[in-house]
């Protein structure tokens, strides 16, 4: 399965984190967040009211816990060496009650216990204790950094699943702007590239690759940043007609068995004026800037501090709206943040956006977002896409 | 704006909960999930590893607290009578602590604050302290229940949302059906089926709606559920080439400014056997019973206890995988469940979908889902489309 993550690589992810556990006397992990379930079992699975759990022992074995109408999913598709299953919830017996009780059962009880989650997070209704209130004896530890440590530094096959997504996101991206005119609506433009990438992937990749994560199938779009409105960094579709002149801040990802990078541009529906160039261009330089400080050592408060210095000389502080950019991998954002505030030091295998955008109020946003790989001495872009204005610019 | 939820709407929502908050003698409420905040103020927006919090006091003033980039955002299209904001997560001075900061200024830190989180979640690698942490001297208690309860009974404005939701939901699924035939992949008709639904909506109902919520624009699908995978309740989509005999179990929704229905059917490619008839009979009974059921008055767990006797008289006990129904809102799924583990007493005014399922191992799976309004004298069908095995036979 040439872009599904290996038994092999889960067995070596849960054998790191084994010898983790055994340094702080851990028995076991209790996982209940998505992200880190499928890490360490390889199992995608859509989250409801119903709680799902991962245990991992230090001894490596993987026990799967899901409601009744996961189990034969969960068997056929997990890496996990046992399922165990409760009926439903809320049900008579609460899934939780449950839980604690197959915890008793596999000794672990009076044990050392990491978690993530004490229980289950809020998900669609759901409403439980905590699962160290039914288990008092066992001593719960929060231990989420020990399962999302591990996920920062991305492996051989991780990668691979970037460049692969990577791919399927330039193509995606290239539809969209081969569809963007005056007079189309941006739903057309966003669904009509979406769809023909996601058919195109699907096609060619087959079973190859699993369509699941945060993202499904190939996907571009505006997310409402058109014309004016590319001023909100995080605005919503308004189902836009778009027109001569307008300032485009687009998106795209495409999800490889879980793995997607992001790729983000700033697009011209026609010659873009003098102000918007300039802007432009101060974007570009404060893009390169962040890059320019990218390498194994360095902190990333740093590289987010020399961002945002630029910004200052130049005026621009107004116009600031976010940090430089974010760990990227099973989450669409996850650690590290390159962000004044984040003080880890970027080492190799790291997978990071680098994503400064100026916005002007009345006048537009500007922001190219570019996924690159740490290397040993230096970095790596994983997208590949134009960034300059005339290849950007729509005539 | 016609489908959009009007500010006299949220007022009143706020006014309601002030009046509960009143008699517990509560000062503010601090809430910190999407769906919490979007009904009291009506701002969709997407959650990052950035907090984005609403403070909702007692007197029914609506403030809410956003990062820097959300500003102009939120300013434009919530109802909130105020934002504040801080710069960044996680920057030199934490969200929670910025929040922590307004909370005092606005005079709430030796009063009684219910919460629905406290803090935020852990959405997107954030990390952070509780908010009581910060703040012992206010009173803290956890009344997640005061809004949620209040969603459980929809208004005349959330009704018709989810009527013009209806009628997209039966045009997208009519779409799905029509383009489900041997040959084709599954990725194909869902895709062709929901961008050309999605489109005709966006462009027929314009700025009269918002195009936010767990569901965007009009969407149908099998989330993998073809030939004898459809016997995998949930499972995930596997770019399956439809074949003719295969039973398709299918899902639909559409949002309409936040609000959609459920629509789910079995449908076969070809004639259906003399075994799979059967148990697409026995699965009409099972939902029939339940609706039969439907009433204000009656428990939700008494439903779902006479669907759960059914399943044992008939056999079918070793294909039941999942309870009756559940709630539908702002939420996906929401409170209540039709579960034998919810004594929640039907009320008019609740929306629920009814959807008991069997699930043969090597066979395949059957289920409708329909969303209805319970109402003075019994429910009413939100949800419209063809249910009989003619109809959705393929041939």
């Amino acid at each position: 399965m040439e872009y599904i993550i290996s038994k092999r690589e889960v067995e070596k992810r849960v054998s790191e984190i084994g010898k983790s556990m055994d340094k702080t006397g851990m028995d076991a992990l209790y996982l209940a967040s998505k992200a880190n379930i499928s890490y360490l079992t390889n199992f995608f699975f859509i989250p409801t009211e119903r709680p799902i759990a991962a245990i991992v022992k230090s001894n490596g074995e993987k026990i799967l816990i899901v409601p009744r109408l996961e189990v034969e999913h969960a068997e056929k598709y997990s890496y996990a060496d046992r399922i165990l299953w409760y009926p439903e919830y809320p049900d008579e017996k609460h899934p939780m009650k449950w839980i604690s009780e197959y915890i008793e059962e596999e000794g672990l009880s009076h044990g050392k216990i990491g978690y993530d989650v004490d229980g289950y997070g809020h998900v669609f209704g759901y409403r439980g204790k905590r699962l160290s209130e039914y288990l008092p004896n066992t001593k719960f530890r929060y231990a989420r950094d020990l399962v999302e440590q591990a996920r920062v530094i991305k492996s051989y096959e991780e990668i691979r699943l970037l460049r692969e997504s990577s791919r399927w996101t330039k193509y995606v991206h290239q539809l969209l702007q081969e569809y963007s005119r005056p007079g189309i609506s941006e739903d057309e433009v966003e669904h009509r590239a979406s769809l023909e990438a996601t058919l195109k992937m699907a096609e060619t990749l087959r079973d190859k690759y699993l369509a699941v994560g945060w993202i499904v199938g190939a996907k571009a779009g505006f997310r409402g940043q058109i014309g004016i409105h590319s001023y909100y960094p995080h605005s919503l579709p308004r189902h836009t007609i778009l027109e001569e002149g307008d300032i485009l801040v687009t998106g795209a990802g495409a999800s490889v068995s879980g793995y997607s990078v992001e790729l983000e541009r700033t697009m011209f529906l026609g010659k873009p004026s003098r102000d918007t160039s300039k802007y432009f261009d101060l974007m570009l330089k404060a893009q390169k800037l962040a890059l320019d400080h990218l390498s194994p050592g360095t902190k990333c408060s740093d590289v987010d501090k020399a961002v945002r210095k630029f910004y200052k000389e130049k005026g621009l502080y107004d116009y600031w709206r976010h940090h430089t950019g974010h760990g990227i991998g099973l989450d669409y954002h996850e650690a590290p943040f390159l962000d004044v505030g984040d003080d880890t030091i970027l080492v190799e295998g790291m997978v990071l956006t680098i994503e400064p955008g100026i916005y002007v109020p009345g006048l537009g946003g500007f922001r190219h977002s570019d996924t690159v790989l740490i290397t040993g001495d230096g970095y790596e872009f994983l997208t590949d896409y134009p960034r300059d204005i005339d290849d950007l610019t729509i005539l």
